[in-house]
């Protein structure tokens, strides 16, 4: 199968300028701040952007180097599949990651609650919607239930060259 | 910024055989099965995947040729910006469903709830986590609050060539 190229959208502005030390979700990033820049080509796609509280960032996982298919990710010490965790090396490192949209000035998204690294390519804004993305009976296999060890779960680098 | 290169690791295999007709998102697409092939070199990336009931299916939405950034999308009859939709027709054609995990047999992932084109490449598989991807208090813009008009929406074709 052929493979397929993408163009950046925009540019990630973050606090986060290493993989070490990052947060792993953005449920662990909470009060960070970030700015999404969009390249002023793409601006008239954010119209109406303003109203949602919550966007989907996909954008490429750039420093991610290492790339295997079973892994030992953050949550546990236990090697897992690649897809069945959300670990950075990934064959295609698209990441994907929910934020809360504060302001848009211009090209430029304000928003809080980022687990992105600075300088990351940014693919694609959806907009998130709760009757589209919300799911409830679900089961999550070896995630750790116990929401505390999510939210002080830094990046200690493991997926880097 | 440079472009980025990704390589499907696998195909789409569903009913949905052109995009008139496609249910516009994975709810309103109850029932419907499928199954997502993953190419046996990235097979072991899929050890302990089975223990997840929602699984993120990232691929490329290779039929959407339109690309505009003031769109109407099927939800509405006024024009967006395309970042405050989740049409098809985008700078970067990279769609993200939530489906169903029913089981897994070798290199195939029998789902239900598919709202993707036959033949799509597949470009990633996420576990979908509640802790992660399930948030409250969301303010959703310009889409309908009804949930009927969306669960009876289908795809007109009209982002495509």
């Amino acid at each position: 199968m052929h493979s397929i190229t993408y163009h950046p959208i925009g540019i990630v502005h973050s606090p986060f300028k290493s993989p070490e030390g990052t947060p792993i979700q953005s449920v662990a990033a909470k009060g960070t701040e970030a700015i999404i820049e969009i390249f002023p080509q793409f601006s008239e796609g954010l119209t109406d952007l303003e109203h949602f509280s919550h966007i989907y960032i996909l954008f490429d996982l750039h420093l991610a180097q290492k790339k295997e298919l079973m892994v030992v990710p953050f949550l546990d010490n236990k090697p897992h599949g690649i897809f069945a965790t959300r670990s950075p090396g990934r064959p295609n490192s698209i990441g994907i990651s929910v934020v809360i949209l504060d302001r848009i000035e211009n090209n430029k998204l304000h928003v809080k609650n980022i687990d992105i690294l600075d300088g990351s390519p940014v693919l694609d804004i959806k907009p998130y919607i709760p009757q589209f993305d919300v799911f409830e009976n679900v089961e999550s296999g070896w995630f750790p239930k116990n929401k505390e060890t999510i939210e002080n779960k830094i990046d200690d680098g493991r997926f880097c060259k």
